[in-house]
Order: C-alpha cells, then structure tokens, then sequence
C-alpha cells in the first residue's frame, strides 16, 4: 500500500475507509475519511486492505501551491488567519504529541467541507500554542484582521488555541469597531483523532462570518453532538472545560446564536450589532504593564508587591468583591501611587457590588474601581485597553463598550 | 406603636403582619413575619397599624439566657459553631450595612422554624467576615467541630460567610475524619431583607446534620426557591454566583444529596459515606506556606518571584494545565529548591492532563504534579494539609482523601 491508495482499515472493531496520506509516524496510519476528517490509527493490529490503487496524486497535491478553491464572484470573500493551535496543527512525528505547525492553507486543504461556500484568502499572524499569546500578538492580530476587512474581506475567520482564546477575543473586541462578523474558532481535540471538532467547527465558523453581524464572536461546539456550533460574544465568553469538546460557555446568559451545522444556518437569539452597523476602525494601543491577582484565603498582602508600581491591577476577589481587611491600606497605597486598581469577582456569574459590607465599603474608600460583572480576564484585557485609550479609565472601565458588561436585571445582579 | 407589639405594615403593594422588633436603623421597622423571618421595612411611606399590643415580652426574651429549646432526649443533638458572616448577622446600626455581630443562640434565637427538630449546642469560633478566613481559623474550626463530636454531637452545623466557604470546607475535609455530618451554611441575603435565605439554610442543615451521613457538607439553597437545599461535597463545591441564593454548585457532578424544606426529607443522590463508617480523627497541621497563583496572557514570569522559597504552590493554568513557555525554567528552578508545585486548570471543568503539548510535557519535566480534576482553591488548601500531614505530599496530591479527586469516566475527562 502506498500513500494516495484507497484503503479500508479494520482495527478493534473500527472501519475507516478513505484515502492513505503519508504519515508523519512509523506507527502511525493517517486517512482521509470521504466526510473530510483525517483518522488517526494505530498501525499495531491493524489490518489494511487496499480497494484501489493511486486514486489520489499525492505528491501533486503536496506540491500545489495554488489557491484551493477558485474564485467565485457570486460568493463572499472570507480571510482566514491563522495564529496556531491544535485547529492549525498536526501530530509532531518527533515526540508523538500535538505542536502547531500549519499555515492557513494547509487547514483549508485539511478540510475539503469548506469548499464552495466562499472564497478564501489564508493569512498566518502566527503559530504559537495560546498559552505563548501576548498583548504584542494582539495586536498583530487586530491590525492583521483590520488589513484583511479594509481590503474587502466580508468576514474573518481566526483559527486559535483554546487555552486563551477568549482573553484574544476580548483584546480584538476592545480594539476593533467592525463592520463584519470577526470569528475565533479553535479545535478542542486535533485533527488526527476521530473525535475530533476542527471540522465542524471551522466550517460553522465561515458559515458565522458570511452571516449578518458586526461583532467579534467565538464559534465553537454547542454540545458533545456533532450538530451544532453556539456563537459566544467575545467578552462574555469562558473556556469551563479542559477537554470536553463543548468547554466554552456564555457567562451569565444564553448564547449570542448558533449555527446549525447540516442546515449551515445562523441564528442569533439576542439583540446583536448588524452587519455594516458600525465603521470599520482599529485602537490598538494597549498598555502591558497591566495584572490580574487573584486573591484566596491565606495569601499574603505581600502578594501585592508584585503589583508596586504597575499602571494597572485587576483583583479576582471574593463574592460581591472581597479581599481580606488586611490588604486594604496596601491597596489604597497602589492607588496613591498611581495604579489603577479594578475589583472583580472569582464567583464569574454576577456583579461586584462593594456597598454591602464593610471590607468592600473600606476597599471604595482605598480607591478601588468595581467592575460591574466583567469576567476577571476580560477585565484585565479591558484595562490594558482603558489605560491606553481613554483619558478617564476609570469611568470607561463601568461603561459597556463590547458586551462586556450586561444591564442590570435585577437590583441584586 | 413599640417593639412587642403585634403589627401590620403595608407599603408598596406590599403587606406584612407579624411582632414588632426593636429597629436598629430609625429608618427601618423590623417584623418578625409569622414564619419565623423577620422582614426589613422602610418607615418612609409605611402605614403601620397596631393589632394587639404588648403580645411579646422584647426585653424579656432579651435578658433570657437560658436556652431557647428544652433538652429533648428523643432528638438528637446538633451543634450550632459560628464562624461569623451573613447568617450570624443583623443590620449594623452605625453604618446601614451588615456586619457580624451573633453568636449561635442568636441565632437559633431568630430562627423559630429550628425548634423541634434536635437539641441544640451553640459555640461562637470566630466572627468574622469569610474573607478574613486564615489557616489558622480553620484549625480552630477543625478542633472545635472535634470537640463537639467527642463530646456527643450527632451532627454540627458550621454557620460561615459564603465568600469563602467552599476553601473552609475543604480545610475540615481534609483535616477531620468524621463519623457524622458536618454542614456548612451560610445566607446570601441578610435576615433583614424579604428575600433572605438564612430560616430555609439553617433549618436544611439542621436535618442535613441529622442525616444518615458521614461527610463534610455545604447546604445551599439549589434554586431561587423555596423549596430545596442541595448538599454539595465540601472538596468540589464553588460560589459561582456573587449574589443569587442558589450561588453553590458542584463543579463536573450533580450535588451529592438534597434537602425537601417542608417535606424535611434529606436524600443523596450519589455514593456517600454513611454515618459511623469512619472514626472520629483529626489531622490538623497546615502549611501555611503555601500560594494559588493564575496565569493570564501577558502575566511576566517576575509573578513567580513570590513564590520564591515557599513550601508549596498551586499554579491555575489554562486549558489541560499550561503556563507561558517562558515560565518552565523559572517553574523549574524552584521545584529544585524544594518547593512543590501543583498545576491545576482555571477551566474549573475537567482534568489536568500535561502529556499531550509541548508546553505541558515541558512542565512535567521540570517537575510540576498534575493537579487530576482538583479545583483549584480545594488543591491549594489540600496542599497545605499534604506537606504537613504526608509522608510524601507528591503522591498524596494525586489520590483521592475526601473526594476531591473524581474518577476518570472517559479518557479525556
């Protein structure tokens, strides 16, 4: 058998069949499924029967370095930026694990599915795992993605790790006023496992930026089901599973919308901006020297010396906002000296409410900034922001720019 | 009109009929409703009419310091501790605001509705808002709850601000081997405000405290209701809410049990150690000298510098539990200098699993402990309890006490 086959593969009770690719491992068989995953499979035990030779040049492919998809000028034009991930990657045949090592075409040609339901233009902004994601590659990104709308693009797509994807989502929402849907999609399990969601998820995910809306969303598995993707506002979005296919979830709320994946309809199911509502602009300035400390029982208020001098910190207190009476004087020291200093809440649902007891009446006193119901990382993402944009960050920090912060439905959340 | 008096006050659509309460506020009336809550009212535009005066003797029952309840030896014995918080709490006259101010009779003396159902104890050991917790109250906590056990108590009931509640309960998780119940609760709404939560919480507790059980317990309401506490594991529950009465949940599970308010019927759900299996011990040494820090994009690796020289540290990562590449060395150098470093997940769902990328790989070897599906708050308070109890903290870190580790039920989960 040689790669470019077509092969049906028999393995603990488990029959793939599709085309042999070239493997990166000795131990390993990779094959194109015809739904457009590739499967990865264990050599060991397994027993190949080839159906049909050479259906598939594989060396013309690989030296292909021409658009995948004509141009169709009935059909939007989507960018897809790649900045790495497990969505942009493939098994490392030196260690055996995941590292990040495709391009934006490279994903495309990995997944066939995309095919005719727009036209592409591939952009690599970078190829990091998200834990390596800092405020400098935000801001490549967001020029990056402006770039790509002022040169026409009708939506972006951007393929990024899902371990800090939704802090990238807030810095991008903060920096960008769009006028097309701008999506960050990720893949939870890689390409070369059967489970995997990065193809479901990237096409839900074109689908989402061919749809009516101007906002910066995160696109990801409803469910565990192969069926549905459910689009997350950016600034209210949060990881809450290390790797369950569906770990991402709106706080505080139901999903902006969905998109259903056979159907490839997108629905919104609250008030969002519409396409085109907004002029395309782009505030990029962020200032770094930005931290977020969370606090719990027993630490120390020498924590804060980490804190001494910095333009901004962002607490994760307590309940409505809390940290011990201990660290109140040393607080109100930072804020004397210049720091901005945000309280927010390690509870994730609700509102900082600082009015209620004594420890929150004393840390207002001391200077504190309460951020209404703001996630802690999209705070801490939003103050980078604030210190660099605003001349009055502080009352930019209580005012919603981005969804960031929900209206009060009741007076107690 | 006086304090004693029976009353009915309408205001705003609103009517209340019950015992006129001394007001700590000359803005406030206090009625003592018929179900035992009493109700905070705003004098301004209350009608107020007197339907019987005299009807309760106030400065009687203020200078009674018998006990409220006779002993009954056909019901068990509950122990009332107080740590403190919102359930121990009135309306501080100075400011407006709530602060701690009863002890455990106070407390069972505000709540009629816990007559009847078990003798009481009452012991006061801190009072305290929960953010001013600390290792050594817990200690204290620990002992007292020993103390009481030893000495007879078929159950206790730990009344303790919510703020930190989940990390005490861990702390006594891990600290006391019990053969009875020991139930924390707490009120998100104080006894002055319609909508508190504290009569409902004591009253399930005290039957919680009385069921067929040997673990420690947070008693909750489980909904906006009225109607049900659940009864969370102590190692795996979180405020997820800053406000709302049902704030408690169990992170990656269904609550362990529930408790039927007007039913007062306690059922489990899931496998619990039932009363008597297990002796009465306490474990009680901490290290305190132990830190929770979280990563977050653009967090400088200098963060660590804290950490510097201490016993132990919890680290909460992203994603299966990673850090940014540049921390590794830095990670490393103190694992070689003795400090033992454990990664959980700010994901709160699912395990930590550092074998899969690069980054993760990379921590292990530089020697960090995989956290399992510990949350994070529960891992650094079990940290804490594992240097100074364990022969070899490493291996006790990835076992099982107190159910803060789940079993695996899927590999990725």
């Amino acid at each position: 058998m040689n790669p470019g086959d077509r092969v049906r593969v028999e393995r603990a009770d488990e029959t793939y069949e599709g085309v042999l690719l070239p493997s990166t491992t000795p131990d390993n068989l990779v094959v194109k499924l015809d739904g457009g995953y590739n499967v990865g499979i264990d050599r060991d035990q397994s027993d190949v029967e080839v159906l049909e030779s050479e259906v598939y040049d594989i060396e013309d492919e690989e030296s292909d370095d021409s658009s995948v998809v004509e141009f169709d000028p009935d059909l939007p034009t989507i960018s897809l930026i790649s900045t790495g991930g497990t969505i942009a990657s493939t098994v490392d045949y030196r260690t055996g694990a995941v590292t990040a090592q495709f391009d934006a075409k490279d994903v495309l040609r990995a997944v066939p599915d995309l095919a005719g339901r727009a036209n592409y233009r591939g952009r690599v902004v970078a190829n990091i795992l998200s834990e390596n994601m800092t405020p400098d590659v935000w801001r490549e990104l967001a020029q990056a993605v402006y770039d790509e709308i002022a040169n026409g693009a009708d939506g972006v797509v951007v393929m990024h790790g899902t371990d800090t994807m939704q802090f990238s989502a807030s810095a991008l929402s903060f920096m960008l006023d769009t006028p097309v849907p701008v999506v960050f999609t990720g893949s939870q399990r890689s390409a070369d496992r059967p489970s995997s969601d990065n193809v479901m998820n990237a096409v839900c995910s074109v689908e989402a930026a061919k749809a009516d809306c101007a906002e910066v969303l995160v696109c990801m598995h409803a469910s565990e089901s192969d069926d549905t993707c459910a689009l997350h506002r950016g600034t209210r979005v949060r990881k809450n599973h290390t790797s369950r296919r569906d770990a991402f979830e709106t706080i505080g709320a139901e999903p902006l919308g969905e998109v259903d994946y056979d159907a490839e309809e997108v629905t919104f199911r609250r008030e969002y901006d519409e396409r085109g509502t907004q002029e395309l602009a782009l505030a990029d300035d962020l200032e770094s020297d930005v931290e977020l400390l969370k606090f719990t029982p027993g630490m120390g208020v020498e924590a804060l010396d980490y804190a001494d001098g910095k333009a901004g910190l962002v607490l994760e207190g307590t309940g409505l906002g809390h940290v011990h009476s201990d660290w109140v004087d040393r607080i109100g020291e930072l804020v004397d000296d210049g720091t901005t200093v945000v309280m927010t809440s390690q509870c994730l649902g609700g509102r900082v409410c600082d009015r209620v007891y004594d420890t929150g009446r004393d840390l207002l006193d001391a200077g504190i900034i309460e951020g209404e119901d703001m996630l802690p990382g999209t705070a801490k993402v939003k103050l980078m922001w604030s210190l660099a944009n605003s001349d009055d960050p502080a009352t930019t920090m209580q005012e919603p720019i981005a969804g960031e912060i929900t209206e009060r439905s009741v007076p107690w959340e």
